[in-house]
């Protein structure tokens, strides 16, 4: 990746967590909150409401440009958006393939969820993948369709190897505002948010309150 | 597009409706007995599977330079394939965006289901879209989302419209051996199908047979 990709706080959306407020309406004011990094994930959207929502979420961090936009999934949709990256899934398109089609500037995160998956990562030319989200560290309702949890051991051994590996980390799954600070105690290089943000009642406060968990803050009751 | 298209008899493939068999072993047949276009289109397919079954179909096809293959709705698996075309519908990306992605010789075609979805594609700049599929001709179980039937009367004068338009067109929907020579004769340029060769017995044999009733052959019982 060319650019500098700040993950401490990186926001993964949830159109349907988000309502009834439009998702670039709960991304405003996450990253004003303090939100570094957004990833608009939608699995139930077509190709062209993905790509009308990535496009919405763009225009609102337009005027942030260090917050860097990742596409869920949808290669085609960041190819015609001009968003920073693509994070793929085990049954998305696998990373080499993405890597041919965005090119070498593109910031590419893959799920990994056992020490087998990081292999497979760690197996291939430098520079195809950027980053990986270990997933999950606990489970959690937002997303059913993945593996045993890592917990925050087994979050912390991969999270190891992938600094070794030269890949930055971040961790997925069921991780709150009371959570925060032991996950990114495992030593990845940031959290992923889903519904403490995207259900949060104020985005805004929600983001500062977990970027000041992150900090060693004390967490606001 | 660059080369020569043939949409007399475009098949449409439907993994469920192959099985047993594999998709591309289907495809080997009914290429075998005539088909001249095929479109890999499974919806519930993973972005990693479609990949490997577009590879593998495109395999088979190495064979037959003539039959082109067409991509359903995933632009970036047409990318890395580099399958001729994609075609798309109402809610995957729109053509111009398609076009913009795959180029200049790149065959697209759009789902048209009825006079204002024609006057959309008529609108677009000359050279966006290549193809019209006129759906559905007859409503049909492999594909429950289509909009009302357009009857023959109705593929005859979007058909019509089309071809003044300077669209190729080729009916879908319902379409079956002893009907597609009706369809045919309302002034399309090729016929889909689906379940009359993915479902059958014998695909090559069901091919044949389409091909004999295009042609104004008798059919075989």
């Amino acid at each position: 990746m060319s650019r500098p990709f700040d993950p401490t706080l990186y926001l993964v959306t949830d159109t349907a967590l988000c309502a009834p407020r439009s998702v670039p309406e709960v991304v405003a004011a996450a990253v004003a909150g303090g939100v570094t990094a957004v990833q608009v994930r939608d699995k139930t959207a077509s190709r062209r409401e993905l790509l009308a929502l990535t496009r919405a979420v763009q225009a609102v961090l337009a005027a942030t440009p260090s917050v860097r936009l990742i596409v869920n999934d949808a290669v085609d949709v960041a190819l015609l958006t001009g968003a920073d990256g693509v994070h793929v899934g085990q049954d998305d398109l696998p990373a080499p393939e993405v890597r041919d089609l965005l090119g070498p500037n593109a910031l590419i995160g893959v799920s990994v969820g056992s020490a087998a998956e990081l292999d497979d990562v760690l197996a291939l030319p430098a520079g195809t993948v950027d980053l990986v989200g270990l997933s999950p560290v606990w489970s959690t309702p937002t997303k059913p369709d993945t593996g045993a949890a890592l917990g925050l051991e087994g979050t912390r051994a991969l999270a190891a190897r992938a600094r070794a590996g030269g890949l930055t980390s971040v961790a997925i799954g069921g991780i709150h505002a009371d959570t925060a600070a032991a996950v990114a105690a495992t030593g990845v290089d940031g959290i992923c948010v889903v519904s403490d943000v995207c259900a949060a009642a104020d985005p805004a406060a929600a983001a500062r309150t977990l970027r000041a968990a992150l900090a060693g803050e004390r967490v606001p009751a």
